[in-house]
């Protein structure tokens, strides 16, 4: 595609995307399809000769969008939000123009000096140490998920622990999966992964039991090797109480890793930095998502470490052929040694773009309007003598659900999974579920860059509404039982 | 943004990108700045108040185009060609206005089924295994490079194999630094990675030296888990003898992965693929990357198995929150269990763009003309009786070196490095190095969309005048020394 096709034709992508963001509202949130339906539109076999770029973007519209789940839809409520933003896309869009390698800082050196600021830049916004940044002895690095940086913290954490057939890694039953599957990819036993206990009420790791855990495996003649506290938990927010944590892992050498994925953007604002308490003093790495609720598309997560050097000894491997004479002196920062994957594209413009457009003051609104949004929900939802509610953190999550007076739980919890089908089903609006102590929530996650207040409104009475139907169809149900 | 904003700051991005790859020789082709420039030229704070976009383009230019190395560069010849083309940034411009998740089936089943269906073509194009389609057995999935694809094949490898405290694995000095830095992550012990002879005139992995490691490994009580063959180093582009490794690991049930991360794709022309050869009949699991020289900009590689089920097994953790009616079905792939991370982006939409915009026709044309133009260069190489050339494998990349006559090994290599340096410093063009059998030698990659038989002329040309240039100097300073 020369350059004055490519200008002809990304113009139309930018009208297609502009038209589909404008008119996002007229899709069903979730997809309608069945498994195998988009598959089964698409010929079996590749065209023999190129075909103009516009069949692509009709096979979009015909075939793609109807089994597309649309994450930037303002009624989107499910997981957690996936932030998408204008600048973000072009910034992505000038990183895929200019198609650099970011590997080693001589195959592209702006892509690793840009990297370098805005990962310090986010530091600052979010009243992180100073001897985080890239010119102390920390660092921080744009991962591609929360997974890759946890998993990349764990290699940093055994290495300074030492590998041996022993090694332990301490999670509650809050911590994200992902931590599981790190210790599994690190060939840590199933048993090698210890769950600490929670609060029942907060959800939040009980530190006298990862006490009573590291004191007991440390006799054992195990290696204790880290410990993940999670700020803001995915599953309903719970905050794990970060410095006694802390000072745990310090009394036994271990290394803490704080999984800030979804809220540690929150600190942007003053009011919220209480959730990074101890984090300062005592976490070794910690990460989080511009790509979740920073207006910063997927995929763009932070992690930064106290100590760059153990991170990097896990993860160096220099063959002749990526030898330089700048990697030689040490005076760059190689990126690919922070890392799983060698490549690396040019993530940082991205970041860079949604920093300078929307500034710290945009930055902090977002999450006020997201915070102060979801207070708004939950106050609804406690007002309401049908619904319960988990205790709230201020962040864009709510966990709620139909009381369901008069049923079991175990029938509760079936009628509360079917509203929730339903609800996806109608395409209005999609939300997601968990479960705490047995029992089924559902979750409500606002955060996304169109939800305004008339849409959150709009989610409750539509929830209200299918609540109503699906309990007079459960009072005629056992009516006609009886 | 507002989508209109959107509209206006994308067309001007478009332009931007349209002009700079019209532009593009221009541009020296590897940065010419020194370590912390393109820092120092950047704010230390990021803005408190939101800037326009126009900002951002114009310290793109500034401040971050100097220090830029242009990949796209039509005088790039270093490393591997890191392929962009129009319709795969238009299609990676997609992906980020959908902004969708694709971690399941369930969160957005278009970007998953599109994906198993560009996978499904792609072996077809490239002759792979009907066993290896998605509806089959097997199966493929987009990674984000072969680094990330070959951990996951080993991860998948282990758990087939068992995960012990002895599990070793086979590569030759010649197999890419990603495998031993995949055994590293998965905790396999540096003896645990077991380095295979190769044969000293092609760097072929020796499959008699392999047989008797494994011979004497399982002997000794440990457990073979997986061989590396490749087709293709990086270093030279040696081709391993896939057909006899695969007996050699069907005998001693070994998993086979293939890492043809840069020379697979070659297949999709019919005379190139005997490289595949024993592939079909023994390999496990096997990686390309449409990123290095399929016209498809990075992150795009492609793993395929031949089993998905030890893959699956071997990464697959279901949290509550993740629970679904589709995946609990098993009628869907949730490609979230094929690879480290648990978010995707819509990934497959650029590869997508790529086959349907150029056809497998274009994408012949493509790789005949890379492989045309390395055989033209290596064949003047050859024909000059100053240079000397490595034996030339029929991709796209020529390794050769000066002959320095009358100068001793050492003194030639240094000679060869400061020409290396001199011709990168002067932008006209870039080139990398590798060693073989201790000698220095200059790596000559070609592919790049832009480059044409006049650019690798006139990079002979001016690699003629270096060394001209340089043997001159090197003469006048020998006879002064004497």
């Amino acid at each position: 595609m020369s350059p004055e096709e490519f200008r002809e034709h990304g113009k139309r992508v930018i009208d297609w995307i502009a038209d589909y963001l404008a008119g996002i509202e007229s899709h069903p949130v979730r997809s309608q399809l069945k498994p195998g339906q988009v598959r089964a539109a698409l010929p079996p076999s590749p065209p023999e000769r190129g075909e103009p770029f516009d069949n692509v973007l009709a096979d979009l519209d015909r075939v793609l969008l109807p089994g597309v789940t649309h994450w930037q839809h303002p009624n989107f409520f499910a997981y957690f939000p996936a932030n998408a933003s204008g600048p973000a896309i072009l910034g992505d869009l000038l990183s895929a123009g200019l198609g650099v390698q970011g590997m080693l800082w001589a195959t592209s050196p702006a892509c690793t000096e840009l990297e370098t600021v805005v990962v310090d830049w986010l530091a600052e916004l979010l009243g992180l140490p100073e001897q985080w940044r890239t010119d102390a002895r920390g660092g921080g690095v744009i991962e591609d998920s929360a997974s890759s940086g946890s998993l990349a913290a764990l290699l940093a954490a055994l290495h300074r622990a030492g590998r041996g057939d022993r090694n332990t890694v301490y999670v509650s039953s809050q911590t994200h999966s992902s931590l599981e599957k790190a210790a599994k990819i690190a060939g840590i036993s199933a048993e090698g992964v210890r769950a600490v206990d929670v609060d029942p009420a907060t959800l939040a790791m009980r530190p006298e039991h990862l006490e009573a855990l590291l004191a007991q495996d440390s006799a054992d003649g195990a290696t204790p090797s880290m410990v993940c506290a999670t700020i803001g938990t995915t599953s309903t927010t719970a905050i794990d109480p970060v410095r006694r944590i802390g000072e745990i892992c310090r009394e036994f050498g271990v290394w803490l890793h704080v999984d800030a994925a979804y809220a540690g953007v929150a600190a942007v604002c003053d009011e919220l930095r209480w959730i990074n308490d101890g984090v300062a003093e005592y976490a070794d790495s910690y990460v989080t998502d511009p790509h979740k609720w920073l207006l910063t598309n997927f995929d763009c997560t932070v992690l930064w470490v106290a100590d760059r050097a153990p991170l990097i000894e896990a993860l160096s491997v220099v063959p002749e052929y990526l030898r330089n004479a700048a990697s030689e002196t040490g005076e760059v920062i190689d990126y690919r040694d922070w890392q799983i994957p060698l490549g690396r594209r040019f993530r940082a413009l991205k970041l860079w773009a949604v920093l300078r457009w929307y500034g710290a003051a945009g930055l902090r609104e977002h999450i006020r309007d997201g915070v102060a949004l979801a207070a708004e929900f939950a106050a609804m939802v406690r007002a309401d003598e049908e619904f319960t509610l988990l205790p709230h953190h201020p962040f864009g999550l709510v966990c709620f659900r139909p009381l369901w007076r008069g049923l079991s739980d175990d029938v509760a919890d079936e009628a509360t999974g079917a509203m929730l089908q339903r609800l996806n089903d109608s395409g209005d609006l999609y939300l997601s579920h968990t479960r705490v102590g047995g029992r089924m929530l559902l979750r409500m996650a606002i955060g996304a860059p169109l939800t305004g207040r008339d849409h959150v409104h709009a989610a409750w009475r539509r929830i209200l509404a299918e609540h109503r139907e699906l309990r007079a169809e459960l009072t005629a149900a056992s009516r006609m039982c009886r």
